[in-house]
């Protein structure tokens, strides 16, 4: 379910944030312009035994750069996140996932006003779901992605 | 800073819930209808060094509950979230903080509508500072309290 040529990227982009490594999520697929999450309950129970909120923003916020690296590659460009809603529509009590995807037009596109402007927005809005494939809580966001800054370039300028 | 009759509620709230607890979250104050949380910047750094996105969720996200059990006492209401928005403003390279208060007139319209209605909405806006007072998050959202169910009271019903 992971490509090979990702398998790297599938380590990194959860241990490289300690945040996110101790919640325990797991990328359970991830190849060419997609991603597929899971954040297990096991861990990550509230005071009542639903899964936390804040584990839900995580599963939920990932793919937004995840999606990035896993269209254009490590070391292209740079994501970054503006803004983010989760909202809450049912409790979750099982494991949950999300899965992203993108066209090759919509990653072409986006790619081509990156170059163009130097940077670009991009919106997303994602379903996370339990174990029987109920809509859980309902994610909205807007990323901006930019061309790796060249060394010594200051990448926030 | 915390009020005496809040000591155990302000150890509970971060230990019942092991995303919370993890994070490193303080309640540094905790006074009727009045909390203030500070989040580490040790152990919530993401790959370039800024606060991990999601830890500056836990810190807007809490209080939404906090506040209610601040106002009306443990075992009153009940707090749930519904939807929660977070802004991204600036990087967060130190400890942040967020400070949330109500009025007496605002619990009091507030637990009277809860009470004719058997629950209600509230929203709050709330800003997350950095170490030298600027806003580096803004978060928006709605919960919801209802009164404590009694025994044998389903509470989600």
């Amino acid at each position: 379910m992971i490509d090979e040529k990702f398998k790297d990227l599938a380590v990194l982009a959860i241990d490289l944030v300690e945040g996110i490594k101790r919640t325990g999520i797991r990328i359970v697929g991830l190849r060419d312009r997609y991603c597929k999450l899971l954040m297990p309950i096991d861990g990550n129970t509230n005071h009542v035994g639903m899964m936390y909120a804040g584990s839900l923003f995580t599963i939920g916020e990932l793919p937004g750069g995840l999606i990035v690296l896993a269209s254009y590659g490590l070391g292209t460009y740079v994501p970054i996140v503006k803004e983010v809603n989760v909202r809450f529509l049912a409790p979750a009590k099982t494991d949950v996932t999300l899965e992203l995807a993108w066209s090759r037009e919509e990653a072409d596109a986006l790619e081509k006003a990156a170059l163009e402007n130097g940077k670009t927005d991009f919106e997303l809005e994602m379903e996370i779901r339990d174990a029987a494939g109920e809509v859980v809580s309902v994610v909205n966001g807007t990323w901006q992605m930019r061309p790796m800054p060249k060394e010594g370039e200051n990448p926030f300028a």
